[in-house]
């Protein structure tokens, strides 16, 4: 059975209906991570990425090429040590190196060498050609699933301004 | 700036005007299972569990209390050295007993324990009081966001059958 009418009808059958379709929808967006993730994975190992270390580079490559490694963490959202492991691993592909901080002796600068540079624009083309251009929605829908998603950032208080909310939200 | 503006601004600007707003839409559906876990996270903290560990314990709670640990994997869609270390640690909590499988000797079995039993009812119905109940949705735009994660996951054949597009498509 599906894992997300699963949920939906273990939550209805042991009495938690006010509470089915809110677990649906949060299998849903685990279930759809899963999949984007593996998805991208597919689309860049021909070119011996994952959408991990695209995530990486691409914040590289939209800041001047180069991020301390503490920053990196944040943008990422990811733990120090998954850090240290991709960027380790990147690193040995000699798509980055590792510079120290001019100013500050205990940070260290990730910084993208041209071949990371041009590998991060090919990461680019596959997934807006194949992922990014055509996700299953039309443009209305893609739309209001943007809004439906920043509504409920919203209510967590991930927004710090309403830019997204003005962005996406259906007029 | 939001991610999701500033992703959506950086494909604008460089010309993938046709890219933008799926990339907006799937940075949206990063962020909201971040946000998601890490509210999931602080709920269950005081009963000394992860979402990760929940998780877990939901897929046996709902089979009988027991799953072979390659199957456990399977279900949660996570490598076989993370289902190792995840099951150490509810194991270490005495919330799950490892036990050797009846007919097929080189696979393992997690059982769930009645302590692992009672706190996983107690994990559900935090999550149900403070998560599941009340996404920040009315109840049409969780059937609307359902649906629209359901026609993505159709669209990349992640659907074995059309039931969870029947049970939440709007009519």
């Amino acid at each position: 059975m599906d894992p997300i009418v699963e949920a939906y009808h273990l939550w209805m059958d042991n009495g938690w209906e006010d509470c089915a379709a809110g677990v649906a929808a949060v299998t849903s967006i685990i279930r759809v991570r899963q999949v984007l993730t593996a998805r991208a994975d597919q689309i860049l190992a021909p070119i011996e990425l994952t959408f991990s270390r695209y995530e990486l580079l691409v914040h590289l490559y939209f800041n001047d090429g180069q991020l301390p490694l503490a920053k990196l963490g944040r943008r990422l959202q990811i733990h120090q040590t998954s850090v240290t492991t991709l960027v380790d691993k990147v690193e040995a592909q000699g798509l980055i190196r590792r510079i120290p901080h001019p100013t500050d002796r205990r940070s260290t600068i990730a910084q993208l060498t041209p071949e990371g540079r041009i590998l991060t624009q090919q990461a680019i083309g596959r997934l807006n050609a194949e992922l990014f251009r055509d996700l299953g929605l039309t443009g209305e829908e893609v739309q209001t699933l943007i809004a439906l998603l920043t509504k409920m950032r919203r209510s967590w208080a991930d927004l710090d301004k309403d830019s997204a909310a003005d962005l996406f939200s259906p007029a």
